[in-house]
């Protein structure tokens, strides 16, 4: 499977999962697919960047061991963005009211799939 | 019932809680409720104000609106931290293999008995 057939075979196992992409930890967007228009992708991966590199030195910080996973729920998105290498993140945008739990588990599953395609 | 009292239910009931806690977002713990020793509270009440300062600015950047919850998932502990008001948020530290999808609904449920604490 691709990218493209992973990260849209992701969202459409998830009830209300608008996108899904893959992150470099430099910022950078390697690979989108959209299903319904939300935030600003490109935005999103900067901002995931920092949030990495943040979170992995608290992780680091309070001996939590390597941060696997890590989310952010808000009144219009949900963000849930999970580690596939040291480089690179899988992120997925969920609307409000969407089924978080099966999001989680969806990208954990979708994780051995993309390390595949690097 | 007293702070004491609902963050010792909370952990109480979701498996492989434990420990909760209520943070301000200045990094002060306000008070902790320990039932299996963890990881410092003291250090995670001062990296959390960092992550909520990150996250709220980041949730704004993107226009996610107002940043309800965030977590960390890493292979030795799970963090759930849940805003009370914009002064205190109330946190869950979870073992491995813990019921995490119970301590976020747990976590959004002690919200308003915290709040009426205030």
């Amino acid at each position: 499977m691709s990218f493209s057939e992973i990260l849209k075979d992701s969202v459409a196992k998830v009830n209300g999962a608008v996108s899904a992409l893959v992150i470099g930890t430099d910022g950078i967007s390697v690979h989108e697919y959209i299903s319904e228009k939300s935030i600003d992708l490109t935005g999103l991966s900067a901002e995931a960047s920092t949030m990495i590199k943040d979170i992995t030195m608290v992780a680091e910080s309070l001996g939590l061991g390597v941060a696997r996973e890590f989310s952010i729920v808000s009144d219009k998105f949900s963000i849930i963005l999970r580690r596939i290498n040291p480089e690179y993140y899988v992120a997925m945008v969920l609307k409000p009211g969407a089924n978080f739990g099966k999001g989680r588990f969806i990208l954990k599953m979708s994780v051995p799939k993309l390390e595949k395609e690097f």
